[in-house]
């Protein structure tokens, strides 16, 4: 948490009233560091912006393929979802092709993000169930490969054969040793590395369509899938979605909770990851938006990356009160 | 913003997740520093932590007494309210005895942060109004005294007499000139001053009932006005209600929003200040917790001061996950 470089300031009238600081790394193919600040060295937990190494095993091991799954559900298992129809149908139209059901997943019941799916829910007496858990693609996901493996019901404990093929692949793409974990929202453990070991791996997932090979493909299929399909890997109004559409293509991009935001970039192989110290999301995504406009990715004045990189704070009666910018270092 | 100190930290597993960092003060009633962390001289707004001296105005003008305000009244007026019943139905009320209705308000529309209140509005088919906006208890009051001063209904403007009034006593109560102003949530200006200077002026009410005069009297009535109503200073579940509650009389606190804290100690006459830097609202609970504790008016093993104080973090299936915690010397 040492030493660390504003990222994201709000400000009120002529005052710099709130700023997050962080760590964020720019790498190559090669793993090494094309531009940084704050500290690469600092030991995080990457939270959901490791969904896609954990979706690893399930295509590696084949799991994916023997069960028939389709670009959208490989989009999915590297999704932190809103809870929308879009996702929760096909999530449960997933297990059930698995002859399972929402009573054999273990991320736990969360209300959706999307407020209108709440409305619906409250309105028609309904109650949320494990679909609606943001995780719910990454836990079918870890079903599939359950299945495959042949492993008890209890897949997100540590030792459980799928957590252990997990950590394996993490610690490959982060090209390190994974010095310890905590437990995820969702129950799953997520292992901790360095800013710079998961921009490593971002740049792994980044470049793998110019390598050959089975883990290179899995990589390329997983990118591929969020690309084609921003709007299951978030939702209605959410930065991942919003900004990879704006990047048409040319960057997959993945948030994390506590402020995470990791970015791949197959035209040039770049891999990008950031923390914001204090967790705070809206510096975490104003500062990915900015790093994808230094790249030349996104366009300062497209209006999902004003959203996010100089947003507009309005008050009850609608009138402009502040804004969230970047630290001027991020895009000079 | 420049050397933050610790303040409040997320373990999660043996890694420190995130990390709240910020500035402290506490100081005398003469304004003199008796301990602080970070820069006491940071400029800040303290948004809704300067409540209480936006209602001076309101008492020192005479314009509450004429108006009949009782002890609820002057609590809210200092309030940031959840927007539940007891709430909303007092300033419904209030604002009818002035002759006035929910359309001269200028604070805006907001939804109740109450989630049952909500939740209620929703399953009733209605909207929110002017009157669930969490500082319609602070407008109640500026229309009180905008009634008695005979201004003109555009009383959030910043030369608007109740503004220009709230502004000197802003800065007689700080002991500084305020460098600039922002607008806040609420519309109204919210004036600038140092971390020290917004303690210096919770001493001066903390310490208020050892003086006399005009001032003294009005700061008197509305530390004793928030500490006999914790609940219409906040609301049911929310920090400043339950920690008041903790101090059975004790201190009032007042929480602002981008994570400003106060604190005013009528038995030594303390005033406290914090912000934290990145605006988490969660790290300037567990700081102030840990500051009430450090000065023996809170116990550490309360439930409300350990819900800030030692605040576990449990994930969607109920599994303890992490915890925040206070750095070490706020307690040492």
């Amino acid at each position: 948490m040492s030493n660390p470089a504003p990222l994201a300031e709000l400000w009120r009238g002529d005052l710099l009233e709130s700023l997050h600081t962080g760590h964020a790394v720019i790498c190559d193919s090669s793993g090494q560091i094309v531009w940084s600040c704050g500290n690469p060295d600092t030991i995080i937990y990457p939270r959901s912006s490791a969904k896609m190494i954990q979706a690893l095993p399930l295509v590696e091991s084949g799991a994916a393929d023997a069960a028939g799954l389709g670009v959208p559900q490989l989009a999915l298992s590297c999704a932190s979802h809103s809870g929308e129809a879009q996702h929760t149908t096909r999530v449960a139209d997933w297990i059930e092709g698995l002859g399972l059901s929402e009573n054999d997943f273990r991320c736990g019941v969360q209300q959706p993000s999307h407020s209108e799916t709440r409305r619906t829910l409250l309105l028609n007496g309904e109650a949320p169930c494990q679909l609606h858990n943001n995780c719910s693609g990454k836990h079918a996901g870890f079903l599939t490969l359950n299945r495959h493996l042949g492993a008890g019901a209890e897949y997100v404990e540590v030792d459980h054969p799928v957590q252990t093929a997990c950590k394996t692949a993490f610690e490959e793409v982060t090209a390190m040793d994974s010095p310890c974990y905590g437990i995820d929202g969702c129950s799953a453990p997520n292992f901790a590395t360095s800013v710079h070991g998961l921009a490593r791996a971002m740049a792994s997932f980044a470049s793998a369509h110019t390598r050959s090979g089975v883990r290179a493909e899995a990589q390329s299929r997983l990118v591929q899938a969020m690309i084609t399909h921003p709007e299951l890997v978030a939702g209605t109004g959410r930065a991942c979605t919003e900004l990879m559409g704006a990047a048409a293509g040319r960057a997959a991009l993945k948030t994390g909770a506590e402020a995470v935001f990791v970015g791949m970039i197959p035209e040039t192989g770049f891999g990008i990851a950031l923390k914001v110290v204090d967790g705070g999301t809206r510096g975490a995504e104003c500062a990915i938006a900015a790093l994808m406009v230094r790249l030349g990715i996104l366009d300062a004045n497209d209006p999902a990356v004003l959203k996010r990189m100089n947003a507009v704070q309005k008050n009850w009666r609608g009138i402009e009160t502040g804004i969230i910018r970047p630290a001027a270092h991020l895009l000079s």
